[in-house]
């Protein structure tokens, strides 16, 4: 008995923080930081990650103020993107060493952590070398340009896509893999300061035309047409502007609703140009088990894109967890500086 | 020569009537009633088709307007819908023999008159045995209800479909052939005097519900869910409020736009939902080669439940050529009333 509870005391633990909420709400409000003791092994299956980096996206705040479809049982960890690096392995676990760069395979694992317990199932494995700020985008935006580009319609060097909030982070991956695949982009942009400097960044990237609504509903009025893919986070009438330039068989896949209206789609076109509507969630189709040798040759992909230097990833404001309030606020009223919390 | 001479002036011609137009406008002021005379035998590979009986559908009106995606080249006889019987062969016809029922095999070949000379692959053959109303309708709004209510979502029985314009050809079709396949339907109507008459009616045809969208936003919210199919031919709000009636999955295919309105769709659905917009066009159907075996299984099935009874075929305000006049007037104003040429 007293050796067992000598034994029980010797157990090292390992000690760390996260940031978790009980009930949904004002992110700000609703997110306290915790300090957290894991036994110092990970139960039999897991591996235990040292978490490095794990940015806040739109869909996080979403889940905290509960108006997500992702709600994962109360309390929970807030993120869900993010890579870290194994720590060590609990028994029977086969596809990971010590020393591996992991990303979640599925949304909603909680990350925003520094040390967690993870069966391996949860976790997938990428490339340690990349830079930080690549691994910690690796799992959301880029994928979702890089899916919307691939599983929709069939496109050849040459053809032409057209999206609007070209300036989002999916929007600026769209444009560079575009780029790399020869695909001409259209971007669709609010009208801001700076506008020359700002259509040469997108332009730099890659962009083909850079152009606003208006320019789009004057200037280019019935030039842009036979578009075979059309990229929508937006809705209301700037799906309606996008949708009109689509030729026969083209393809607008919705992905976000940035201005809170309903897509408005004309009706000549659905009918006589077989155009089709469709959406696109990234996190669903993480969930498809089926998907996941096609997720190794995306993540290929984008890996040597970014080595190669092809590929950009985002740039971020870096926060650590102790100014989460701060980091939370910048990232519910601005979309231009991401938020990256260093774990 | 003399011989020659002779022979020629003996050839008998056959003398018909058709409805022509040389330009586009009001259907009402473009469209010309024309003596014709055609030689007494139809040219190699060609039929002489005696058209027996021709609709007037918006699509007709739309094409004689200039506004409708198919334009023949003017002058061309109006009609695209009917039926008619082989009168003579031309050399070389393998296909039909005299006396077949036959509709066209496609959109655009002009149906307003008495006689014409066709390809036999421009003709489709029907059963002779159908009443008149039934062979002259065969070709457009049963199949479109028919396919769509195939060719989109997987239905099965006991599967929920929801559509606008159920007081449409389209949509009386449709609540038939949901009856027939055992599909549950929901049919969104406009209020109109003699609701509960008119309600009665469309549930004789096997309707499971027969509601106004005011009632739909109201009584029903909420309860309408899981619905797999909707088929709309309205637009504007009617297709935002179908859409949200759909399940993980769902399917809403556009026919018309009778409301003029762009569709609205909502984004969270789209989505998080995985739902689908697409277009149905009969025509484009009936242009793709590969599907004349599916049109052979489409017109057996049609045709055995008009034999049977279970499926009633349009009825029709009958008129004769000589009075297009106020059909095509009777036609551009009322809906309800089915204007058909009697050849």
């Amino acid at each position: 008995m007293l050796a067992r509870r000598l034994s029980a005391l010797c157990i090292r633990s390992v000690s760390g923080k996260q940031l978790v909420y009980a009930e949904y709400g004002d992110p700000t409000k609703v997110v306290k930081l915790q300090t957290i003791d894991l036994n110092d092994t990970p139960p039999s299956g897991q591996v235990h990650v040292k978490w490095i980096a794990s940015p806040i996206n739109p869909a996080d705040l979403n889940t905290l103020q509960g108006v997500y479809p992702i709600k994962p049982p109360l309390p929970a960890v807030g993120g869900s993107e993010g890579f870290g690096r194994v720590e060590k392995l609990g028994d029977g676990v086969k596809t990971l060493k010590v020393g591996d760069h992991v990303l979640p395979s599925r949304s909603g694992l909680g990350i925003w952590r520094t040390d967690g317990y993870h069966k391996e199932t949860d976790l997938f494995q990428i490339d340690k070398t990349l830079p930080l700020e690549a691994s910690a985008s690796l799992q959301v935006n880029p994928p979702t340009a890089y899916r919307m580009l691939k599983d929709f319609v069939d496109l050849k060097e040459g053809d032409t896509i057209i999206q609007n909030g070209a300036n989002s982070s999916v929007g600026k991956a769209a444009i560079q893999i575009c780029r790399i695949r020869g695909i001409r982009s259209i971007n669709i942009v609010r009208k801001r300061d700076n506008m020359a400097a700002f259509i040469s960044s997108l332009k730099a990237l890659g962009a083909n035309e850079v152009i606003t609504e208006d320019q789009l509903v004057k200037e280019y009025r019935g030039k842009i047409k036979d578009v075979r893919l059309a990229l929508n986070c937006v809705g209301g009438r700037s799906a309606l502007l996008l949708a009109t330039t689509l030729g026969h068989g083209g393809c607008m896949v919705t992905y976000g609703g940035m201005s809170k209206q309903p897509l408005q789609v004309p009706t000549g076109p659905l009918i006589f140009k077989d155009i089709r509507l469709v959406g696109f969630w990234m996190s669903r189709w993480y969930e498809d088990q089926k998907n996941l040798e096609e997720r190794k040759r995306m993540n290929a992909d984008l890996t040597s894109w970014i080595k190669s230097g092809e590929f950009r990833p985002p740039t971020f404001e870096k926060r650590n967890l102790e100014h989460y309030k701060e980091a939370l606020e910048a990232a519910a009223t601005s979309f231009v500086k991401k938020q990256l919390f260093i774990l």
